[in-house]
């Protein structure tokens, strides 16, 4: 993947700077390991777009692909997990700012 | 703006997730004001983008806008800054997982 800068904050809006792949972060530290788990999300993920951006974090070393078919399971690496305070930052801030938002989607911290 | 579902992550992404949004805020955490400023970034902004950014950060009210043409300032927002921990966090990651990654942009906490 071609850096647009050595900046961290680019380098890591390369990686997860997009509207779905942090929800599909969300999704597996909420404790879904299947396709169709995260496929059902209340966001309504395109499955084009829930393949590729697994795809895209398994390359990266952030989720872990194990069994075939419909036995796959994802599951966040210690790299993937490594992201939650990004993702708490993003979700106190939406708490805090944004009206009418709720955490209805349990983090399990000690995934 | 249509949300996808009332989850803070969700909804802060619909607001700031994307490759560029965060780049903006990073450069109006580091004192840049003006337009010409904000496309001379290393990532190489397109002003179309740009502009279409800091159109969506002031009408949100993250960002304001004062002056005319080439007077025109742009500024972070009390609503604005309160995205650092949001920053922070992204650019802590970057740095303690992407090789090769520098903080060479100086965010001024107390702007």
């Amino acid at each position: 993947m071609k850096r647009r800068s050595p900046c961290p904050v680019s380098c890591t809006l390369d990686l997860v700077g997009d509207k779905w792949t942090l929800l599909i972060v969300r999704d597996l530290f909420s404790g879904k390991t299947s396709y169709k788990e995260l496929l059902n999300s209340p966001e309504g993920i395109a499955t084009n777009i829930l393949s590729e951006r697994l795809r895209r974090l398994c390359d990266h070393g952030l989720v872990e692909k194990t069994g075939q078919g419909r036995e796959t399971l994802y599951r966040l690496t210690e790299r993937g997990r490594s992201l939650l305070p990004v993702l708490e930052a993003v979700a106190r801030w939406g708490l805090e700012q944004l009206q009418d938002t709720r955490a209805y989607i349990q983090i399990q911290r000690d995934l």
